[in-house]
């Protein structure tokens, strides 16, 4: 029987295996950091209705340049991270993943490297893999916070063409300050000219401000966001970035042509229409957030600083074998591969109570 | 003022421009390959239903395997084209062109070659370039079929990782037959275990039967299709190919993690359900193509032999001047670099009545 090492792949991609998490089957899934609130049904009815319009166009390409959407992405930055922006310094793609891809496209690729900060969010290494990007994996404190002196040596040293800083970060929901931003940059600069990217997939849930006001006056810093989390649409795939002008014209040299689709333009306007209703959820997230790390400390977990819509909190001997356990309880949480540490999406007020049910039975049968 | 040059990007990127045709509002645009026949309004209801439907999900993820669209292509591509293939055999993702990098970054990319037959759909080089596979431009007839003798010797001598044929070919409109497609399969795996990829974006439209059939038994071959041109869909961006299962799963090695959106899987599948009506059109498109080549030829104009929903026509002591002729006459086309030819898509019947109207009158006068 034929398989993949029978074809003619590419020899770094032999004995991979694909990204992505298990998908199991389980009534409380706190794995993927979805939001646990459906769309509100009047959002539901606008995107029938904005869709079937599109959909009587279907037969034409999409607007190649998305430019309804790009406005409405650029006043809703401009409402909420506190910093104005234009269209011209947004650009938006099928999910933060696909922007990524296009930066390193454009500012990574063969010959060049990317560092970022371990752990963190994964795809940032597995995207440089895909586009030919050299990975440097760059050090991170015991805490999970970025140690500075350490990450600016590495820096030094490697002399990186692109710089990834997730703020929170994924795993661990660690935020990061404007001042570490800058340090940063600042020394990538220096190394030679660098593109820094700050991730800010989970930006809406943070206790900080955006980061997004640093990209005045630095035209190789890039923000990028999603609608996947603080919208409430994993489904819908839309990634965005903001940043000079220049750096959207840039990648237009290698999006493919058309790449976002019109009912994915749809879909996403009638979703920015709602966008007060939505935020109200990423209050109630943040407050379920806030209680889950209380409660899990109460029971003597340890647990990483939260900036994010999930909590990682551990220590276990064995995070397997812990997440096996709270998955026997009907939970299913993710182990990351960070040793001794589990994640934890915050779910509805019930999904997060049958977490913490779960965690604190596995709790007395080790301490019994 | 900060240009795309200031900034860090690959030096292969420098002075490039995106790609894209020039999008004018001119009163007949028959310029980009798309079907001029809206979806019918059952099948627009039908997809709001569906994208309504999975809205109402739309805080998940999508089904990252898009295991039911799969499903149904299948189905499509086992009734119309001759084989039958399982959704096993099936990988769908944005548009044919992401089909395309995904193949390319799994058997192309850095310090790999691919190799298309020029003139042909430009995207295969430019996401060659994107991937960081060399490009061969391979050779092509006068009257631009393929040389099989001189593309075997190409093939033989470069040692591709990657061959690229269209059938119909983009801008020609030539079609290529299984004895052809045969001789280069052979020649590739004589020089090196390498991937064909036949792209049948207008297979739909072509005189020939597909030539789907040949990947049985040959796991290097891979047939790439899309929704764009035939299912009147390319505001949809739903490209797909079929090949040995292996090939799938080789893809999803390098595809981004939930790549296809919810609201494109609903899209596809409502299409899919009103393929009978869709195909009709289809062969509509073909009446008036055929018509649009009789009726250039007996005004003396060249045109090549066509098996898609364009025709490539000529020849013009300038081509560049002609397409701008003819767009004074308020029409269209498309000057692909071909020199000597325009192209142009068969549109409505009023439609292709103004453009054979518009060279009719520019023949006139320069014959005046």
């Amino acid at each position: 029987m034929t398989g993949i090492d029978d074809l003619p792949i590419r020899d770094e991609l032999r004995g991979k295996s694909p990204y992505g998490a298990p998908q199991l089957d389980v009534p409380v899934r706190l794995n993927t950091n979805e939001n646990p609130y459906p769309l509100p049904e009047p959002l539901v009815a606008r995107i029938a209705e904005r869709v079937a319009e599109a959909a009587r166009h279907l037969n034409r390409y999409p607007d190649r340049d998305a430019v309804e959407l790009r406005t409405e992405l650029a006043k809703y930055l401009t409402r909420t991270a506190g910093h104005e922006v234009t269209a011209g310094q947004v650009w938006a793609a099928n999910g933060s993943n696909e922007i990524i891809q296009q930066l390193l496209q454009t500012f990574g690729g063969p010959g060049r490297t990317a560092i970022g900060f371990e752990p963190s969010y994964s795809m940032h290494a597995l995207i440089s893999r895909g586009t030919g990007t050299g990975w440097i994996p760059g050090p991170r404190r015991a805490d999970f916070t970025i140690d500075v002196d350490a990450a600016v040596t590495a820096i030094a040293e490697q002399r990186p063409h692109v710089v990834f800083i997730c703020s929170p970060n994924n795993p661990t929901g660690t935020a990061v300050g404007a001042g570490t931003v800058l340090r940063l940059y600042e020394a990538a600069q220096a190394a030679r000219p660098c593109l820094v990217v700050i991730d800010e997939a989970y930006g809406e849930f943070s206790h900080r401000p955006s980061l997004l006001p640093l990209i005045e006056g630095r035209p190789n810093l890039v923000v990028s966001r999603t609608m996947s989390k603080a919208f409430g649409a994993a489904g819908l795939r839309l990634g965005y970035l903001a940043a000079h002008p220049a750096v959207v014209d840039a990648v237009q040299l290698v999006r493919l042509p058309y790449h976002l689709s019109s009912v994915t333009q749809a879909t996403a306007l009638a979703a920015l229409e709602h966008t007060d209703t939505l935020l109200t959820y990423v209050e109630q997230l943040k407050a379920e957030r806030d209680r889950i790390v209380a409660e899990l400390r109460a029971m003597d977990f340890e647990v990483t600083e939260s900036d994010a819509n999930f909590v990682q909190f551990g220590r276990f001997a064995d995070s397997h074998e812990a997440w096996q356990a709270i998955l026997d309880q009907g939970v299913l949480v993710r182990d990351n591969g960070v040793p001794g540490w589990l994640r934890v999406t915050a779910g509805t007020p019930a999904e997060n109570d049958a977490f913490l049910d779960a965690v604190r039975t596995i709790r007395k049968e080790n301490n019994s």
